[in-house]
């Protein structure tokens, strides 16, 4: 297996190997599964991800951060993933579209990719985790992922990245009952953005008191406020991340993590085995028989 | 297998055993498999998805239809699904706790049930699909399946029910940009709830708009308004829904989805197979290896 030439590129990295094998991987191409049993997966190169709802001003906020990271370390390199999780009939990635518009796109020290997730086959976050270790496998120092946080992303994203942050802006203060369920447990960070709009004061107390109120961790979540669009407390924003970043380096990731990705690779494993055209012509005559039972259908499949 | 004194039961509409194999399937107990492949799901029951916003009044929706169809429908049995994606570490379910206030909950024609899916292994929605089978063998002529619209969440109630019931609240007026992206494709049926509130009639205008853009069914999308609370409009929403359920027995549902939910069981199945708790131990082995691949690991596990 190691002398297939397209990851000994990968590994060396080569741009257009790693577009190639990201492709390859999407596309449940039949050299998926040999691409990701070679990897060489670097399992020190930082992991980012952001999420927040629509319009909290994600992608300017990843954008604001490339450029601080550019300007700071001049060898840096740098993949941003935007995933799509929001819509099943478009197949364009909205916020990997906003992000190509970027400054940065032609720059050669960053690679963006989008990635259109919803309605997948084979579990949402199975193909975001396993491009996630495709990047990892290559040169970059820092991995982005984007996403929009809605319902079970979040949750996907803070078992894929080190340190999560969660961009809210100030109106997001009235949702004050969806931001506890679920995604207070999830953070690592709090960014209030848009920082100069009426509310962010507020938000940002009663995100700490809140906090306050449920820390059962030896990390203590920041809550910084950030203007992204004039590139305004992304300083300090990124030198929490690295804290954040230290601090996992001394506090191991859950186990249970771990299994739960396990988990959703290996659906996505057995259902790669799987001659999906096959399968679908099969349930097609089976399931107009009149006592179908898609349950003894499925065993008989996968005996 | 006929022989499963519990599965007779079930069939014969008792429903203790309906609440056990309920809980032997959510538990993921080894009796599942058995229990799935021995059901005589009735493919006829229909089954009706109502999704929408948090706040956008889906339960007291309900409410209202389950007090309207016992009025008109003496002897009628219905049963509801709360699935509740949206809070992984809280392991109650709101919606189900919502509608256990209600004035139903002790009519014996009803019978409710809440489901709390978000982070499920096995995939979100494979036990919700499950569910619903053993709730179409047993003897209720109708199953509403009430789910909070975040992210994947309406796409899977738009595979699982044979009608989708789309609430907004005149507020949901200034989301249109969320409420375009998919949503406008999954919806067989639009409410505008709380319509005695400002922005009703706008909100209605702009949904049947967009509609009349997009329309490529026969099927013409209804955009219906209740107020929930005081039972108006209600009669009107469930004529539509039969309207549409009627729709749906002279065209037939697009084989995709179907193929989609074999996909999500069979997910489910073959990690049932697994002795999850050996499968973790070795997991937890394997990753300490400096040079540790997941990829290759769940190959050898699954080959």
């Amino acid at each position: 297996m190691k002398a297939n030439p397209l990851l000994e590129k990968l590994h060396a990295g080569d741009r257009l190997s790693l577009a190639r094998c990201i492709s390859l991987v999407e596309n449940d191409s039949s050299a998926a599964i040999e691409i990701l049993q070679s990897l060489q997966i670097n399992h020190k190169t930082p992991v980012i991800g952001v999420t927040g709802p629509p319009g909290a001003g994600k992608s300017t906020l990843v954008s604001a951060l490339l450029s601080y990271l550019l300007e700071t370390r001049p060898e840096v390199k740098i993949a941003v993933l935007a995933v799509d999780p929001t819509s099943p009939f478009t197949h364009g990635s909205l916020l990997g579209d906003r992000l190509r518009m970027t400054e940065h796109f032609n720059n050669q020290q960053v690679f963006i990719r989008s990635l259109a997730t919803r309605g997948a086959l084979g579990g949402l976050s199975a193909k975001t985790i396993e491009i996630t270790d495709i990047l990892r496998a290559t040169d970059f120092d820092f991995i982005f992922i984007e996403t929009v946080g809605v319902g079970q992303s979040e949750l996907e994203i803070a078992s894929l990245a080190d340190t999560t942050v969660v961009v809210f802006v100030p109106e997001s203060g009235d949702e004050i009952q969806t931001i506890k369920s679920g995604i207070m447990e999830i953070a690592d960070l709090f960014v209030v953005n848009k920082a100069d709009r009426d509310g962010a004061d507020k938000l940002q107390k009663n995100l700490l008191s809140t906090l306050h109120e449920r820390s059962a961790s030896d990390w203590q979540v920041p809550v910084v406020k950030t203007i992204a669009s004039s590139k305004q407390g992304i300083a300090d924003l990124f030198e929490k991340i690295e804290s954040h970043l230290h601090f996992n380096n001394t506090h191991p990731q859950l186990q249970n993590l771990l299994f739960a990705k396990a988990i959703r690779l290996a659906e996505n494993y057995l259902i790669r085995k799987v001659n999906l055209s096959v399968f679908q012509q099969e349930l097609a005559v089976a399931s107009v028989q009149p006592h179908f039972n898609i349950y003894q259908f499925i065993s008989d499949k996968f005996k």
